[in-house]
């Protein structure tokens, strides 16, 4: 095969939206099957995952794209570029969803980087190298406990023992038994000698994904390039226990009140978020999402003995992720003495920054610039990204403009703000794979 | 009926002792007819709440004592005195316990009343009236939704309606269905033309009750008299609504977070509570006793949405209470705004203080002292007492030590306290009923 090696802004821009009516078409044809009887669910490894794969590989055939899947699961659909040996440009995102979940998070980056190689057919481009357009199994932490399985997998970056460790939490059955149940052969997994992604095979992988907040929204933008996969330190158990008194027999020196202790606290560490934002530390977040007292003891007229929450700080520098810990810790032990109260905070689990590809970036808001497309920049949470830019594989992100977040029935991209998105995505690969 | 008519403080506390062991067997019968798996169980107006009164009407049958129940099923066992149209004094508490409560919260006073009458009957004491121990029905609101109940159809302070429009909470039945299955006749309440109580049958009502706060064991005294019986101002159903978000894609400005709303709401009240106490204010409470985010909805890695909680207030004057509800409404309405939430408060539900009678708390303090035993005296919740003293007959109340509250298993009043409360009692009727 041969054809064009170079290709002008506005031309790929058009021939971008020419794909839109296909992308909806496989859109609505894949929702059809995960619908559920509110919004969609598509469990890492189910048969509606598998449609949604196998829906995107029957197009790309007709594309006159090569496809193939690895042994866990996760489609490449390729256009070969004149160099077949130089490692290959990646794009592409996990088809599974949360339960009762919304439609785009995830599929929208799977079905944009066939959009692309779809364009490129269109034009009749060639690249340098292989472009990939990949969809991976399994980003979602709630099927099987932790998140990136499908990504983790192809770049060797999980112990194998996790195949036959890690049970569904639906089903209660094992990866590896989804795994044969969908025909894949775990075990040629583990008779691998070298993962199917690494540097080596791959230069570049770049992640189209819904924006799950609402700034993009907000600001009236259609497009972001995030800085950095926000690190964050949390606390998924913390408890408080003092002791249930009669509320009205019992005297505010007598009390061991467990909603005022805790409440005190996160006022206390909510001061300490915002004094530090103010200070300049850029993209933090702090959330207490739970927060209950006992509903089996809890009454009115009872002094609360008992108070459960969580902790959540998410930032892009270890320095505040330490501090933090060290604030709550802190806090919560003067807390403690002065009210008479105990807090167990439980486990703590660290998840360090990963910031994203700089020069990577910097060719995705050049594409963005290019194309006459305004983009923010902000630090964006946990994505397949992370774990290419950890084993070495430069990462960056494209994120799409998205009414009502993420994780939910009603997930709101535009077609045309995707239509944006994978223009700014397939400009980049012209850039990356020339 | 003839006999002395004054009696030596110390010798009625021996005839008070002397009846110790008659009361510690009624306390274990009775328990051994309504422990539950965890605790005591005595739904009012349940056939385990009967026995208990009728071991009391057995009991005091052969000490000699003539007894009755009301329509309502209170039960009254009297002592005669010289003049039997003189208005009675009456001493006494309620029967019914909550679910998995303590044995003593309730019983206690029952028990005292008929202790106070054996000593009497010991020493050949005859009152210049007739003394009365009573025991009550349904002083626990968990039954039926509201306290006081026998008391108040005794009284004739609660509406006959409520007869067959309240349901017990644990079986759906109506009261009157739940009177009729003891063989009571509500009907018979409904052609009364006068209440069975009232200033014309009755001078004075003596509760004795556990302690259901920590303060006595806590100042090692045995007794209390308590001054008033509390007001209070309360919300039994506040919610603030705000929006789940991602809470790592959704930056500070852009959250409507509940729980840090909620959480400074309920610092800013405990702070002007803080501050009322300090300024001179006694005897208030401030409680959170439910808080709880939605566990249907709620997760570590969300902004919560949607935060629960109660309020309650309570104080000894209404200048207080009346300035808890203005506190409450400002600052939620002021958070409201700040933080982009909505607070609804729900029904907000107010108990004017009772202050109980100041002549009987006189004579049972000068009781107290003459018989050695020191007192201390603070405020205390509602009981059976207030709904006498707002029936214009004088109330007072005598608490005794018990460790660990009521309303639970752990109730631990000992003998020896019980006698010490018995013989403050019997020494205040003498000189009530001399």
């Amino acid at each position: 095969m041969s054809g064009r090696i170079a290709i002008d802004g506005h031309e790929l821009r058009a021939a971008v939206d020419a794909q839109l009516p296909l992308a909806e078409s496989l859109f609505d044809e894949i929702r059809s099957t995960s619908a559920a009887d509110v919004g969609v669910t598509r469990p890492a490894w189910s048969t509606e995952d598998q449609f949604a794969s196998d829906r995107i590989a029957h197009v790309a055939r007709l594309l006159g794209l090569e496809t193939a899947y690895d042994h866990a699961g996760n489609l490449y659909c390729t256009l070969p570029g004149r160099d077949r040996r130089a490692p290959a440009v990646l794009t592409g995102s996990h088809t599974d969803s949360v339960p009762t979940g919304g439609h785009y998070d995830g599929l929208a980056g799977a079905v944009a980087g066939l959009v692309a190689l779809a364009a490129f057919r269109d034009l009749g481009w060639q690249p340098g190298r292989d472009v990939a357009a990949i969809a991976t199994r399994a980003e979602e932490s709630v099927w099987f406990g932790i998140p990136f399985i499908g990504a983790r997998l192809a770049l060797g970056s999980l112990s194998l023992d996790h195949l036959d460790s890690l049970r569904r939490t639906d089903t209660g059955r094992t990866l590896a038994e989804h795994m044969a149940a969908l025909g894949l052969d775990a075990d040629a997994l583990r008779r691998e000698d070298e993962p199917r992604l690494s540097p080596a095979t791959a230069c570049a992988f770049l992640e189209l994904h819904i924006e799950q907040g609402p700034v993009l929204v907000a600001e009236g933008a259609q497009v972001a390039i995030p800085t950095v996969i926000r690190g964050n330190v949390r606390w998924p158990g913390a408890t408080c226990l003092g002791r249930y008194d009669h509320s009205g027999a019992t005297p505010r020196d007598h009390r061991q009140d467990t909603v005022l202790a805790a409440a005190e606290l996160v006022q206390g560490l909510e001061a300490f978020w915002i004094e530090r934002e103010e200070s300049g530390e850029p993209d933090t977040v702090f959330t207490v999402g739970r927060f209950f007292t006992d509903g089996a003891h809890h009454a009115m007229t009872k002094v609360p003995g008992r108070c459960d929450f969580t902790l959540n700080f998410g930032g892009t520098s270890q320095a505040f992720l330490d501090a933090c810990r060290t604030e709550v810790e802190a806090r919560a032990a003067e807390i403690a003495v002065r009210r008479r109260v105990a807090f167990d905070l439980g486990e703590c689990v660290q998840a360090a920054p990963a910031p994203l590809d700089e020069p990577l970036r910097a060719v995705l808001d050049d594409s963005a610039a290019a194309l006459d497309i305004p983009t923010r920049r902000f630090a964006t949470v946990g994505h397949d990204a992370a774990v290419f830019q950890r084993a070495g594989i430069p990462a960056a992100m494209v994120l799409v403009r998205n009414a009502h977040g993420s994780h939910n029935p009603d997930e709101a991209m535009t077609l045309e703000d995707f239509g944006a998105g994978c223009a700014v995505l397939a400009a980049a690969i012209t850039r990356l794979a020339a």
